[in-house]
């Protein structure tokens, strides 16, 4: 089965509501915007290391899809972030108020996403899928907190993208195990692959802002510098700067931007002298390695494991 | 059982989250202002009529306060309402981001409220509450929408306060009843009694805002004249006006405000000249004598029935 033209499919048939326009429209549009639909992916592929029966897995796999864009469609408003994937986003597209209140009824179409699974299955379903969109919101409260705070640990700082980022993947997976009838310690394994790889997949993000090619990055290049955004490689960064170049970090991060290019050249070029990208991809490698690790120890065909391997270093960009 | 104590024992013993606090105290706060817990005692009122058994029905019942506070959290922000009970609201204490943010999660938070209900009743249990969930959204949708709209017509008001008020105390009953293990008719009719008395208190509300006593009202009486609040009261007159009264409307209704007091007197003068008060009150009691008919319809004891009798007549100040 081609499992991404089946999510396209099946998302094109969801019905979200009909009036008012106004409550459902950004949603269609939002979930139109497209993506790389991972999420439900990754719960079809764990579901299959199981099951051939990937029909109970569909709705639940496209409840994780809507869930993740409610989201971005929350975080958009509280970032005040004018595009998503290159398109206007609901707050500016419509206003505020809408963002809020159409997004609150896709966080109650994700749950009704569920309400198929097997009674016998509902619940712990259910509660897993909770825990993880509070811990989601936990994610993106410590995101904003850490914008006003004056020192933010990398602890700190790997816990929240843990939450914000990883624990969805991870929660992803898990949920096609358990639909798939996997035992509970491999749907465990699976939960830990997910969110590993979610880990190393934000981390390469915080990495490629700074030393990714503009061309195919899609981003502004340094723009996590020009914003003063407290990334991995800012936080290490300072943790190791000699007293210099903490003066050339601290003359430009949370100062006013005069010239963006000088402040990305000054702060890349302090990162380049600590060897803050080594350090950082063998961080990203060391999350890795331990995801591939716990999708070993999975009790299932390696045949089964490979398209969830190979989606692995796709999102590693480690291979096309 | 002293109810509204069980009630407020209990939501004293609910753990939303610790960490970060800045997205959970907000939620502490909101559900620590108080309030009338109508929603819960509706339901369990509603399961006693078939059990004595409260038991498993607390944690649901809770369940709706916990709804009902993120929608009071998220639609303040949205009316950009500095005070909630006398207290300032979780976006003016906190910022709107917070607000969003901890409003999610208490979503999030009131479903998990079910997740302990019998596995055979969850489905229709969670089906029911997403459900209601999304028609409270329609309903501040169209609220919103109405602000800005020429014309709104007397049905589409009494559906938005249906959607926006009435269904949740509808559904508050009917969770009472399937949980109690009320046949499907019962738990029906007691929906019905539900929404009706929705109805009933929200026109009376209306009604309150215009004829109310300042003393107990709690709101500046004329509040719903002077911000242009399209009520019943003034969507029955603009239907009902002749060519002069419609002017006087005109001349005050969307209009900058010189003298409030002089706009309530004016369009009350123009209510009083069309009978809208007795034309409220008939339209009130409609519903009230509607919501008995289906309360006197539910198969139960008429001394179980009797709690919740007096809790309508209770709402609709007829008894105290």
């Amino acid at each position: 089965m081609d499992l991404p033209a089946h999510i396209t499919a099946a998302l094109a048939e969801l019905h979200y509501g009909e009036a008012p326009d106004t409550l459902y429209d950004p949603i269609r549009y939002i979930m139109g915007l497209g993506g790389k639909r991972i999420r439900p992916l990754l719960t079809l592929l764990g579901a299959h290391l199981f099951t051939d029966d990937l029909g109970p897995v569909t709705k639940p796999a496209l409840a994780t899809e809507v869930f993740h864009n409610f989201t971005l469609l929350h975080d958009d408003l509280m970032d005040q972030a004018p595009l998503r994937r290159g398109q206007p986003t609901v707050h500016e597209k419509w206003n505020p108020n809408v963002a809020i209140l159409s997004g609150d009824v896709m966080l109650v179409r994700a749950y009704e996403l569920f309400f198929d699974v097997a009674p016998a299955l509902l619940p712990v379903v259910l509660r897993r899928f909770s825990q993880t969109a509070a811990e989601v919101c936990e994610g993106q409260q410590w995101d904003m907190n850490f914008e006003t705070e004056a020192t933010v640990s990398i602890p700190q700082y790997l816990d929240m993208i843990r939450l914000k980022t990883a624990v969805l993947l991870g929660f992803c997976l898990e949920l096609g195990a358990l639909l798939g009838g996997a035992p509970a310690e491999d749907a465990e394994h699976l939960r830990q692959f997910g969110t590993d790889i979610g880990l190393a997949f934000q981390l390469r993000d915080d990495l490629l802002d700074v030393y990714g090619d503009a061309a195919t990055f899609g981003k502004r290049v340094g723009g996590d510098i020009v914003s003063d955004k407290k990334t991995y490689l800012l936080l290490t960064a300072q943790a190791q700067a000699s007293a210099a170049q903490r003066a050339v970090l601290a003359r430009h991060i949370g100062q006013p931007v005069a010239d963006a290019d000088a402040k990305v050249a000054a702060v890349r070029a302090v990162y380049d002298e600590l060897d803050i990208r080594p350090q950082t991809e063998a961080l990203i490698n060391e999350y890795f390695q331990q995801a591939l690790h716990h999708l070993a120890r999975v009790g299932a065909p390696d045949a089964r494991k490979q398209p969830l391997h190979h989606l692995a270093l796709q999102l590693m960009e480690r291979e096309k």
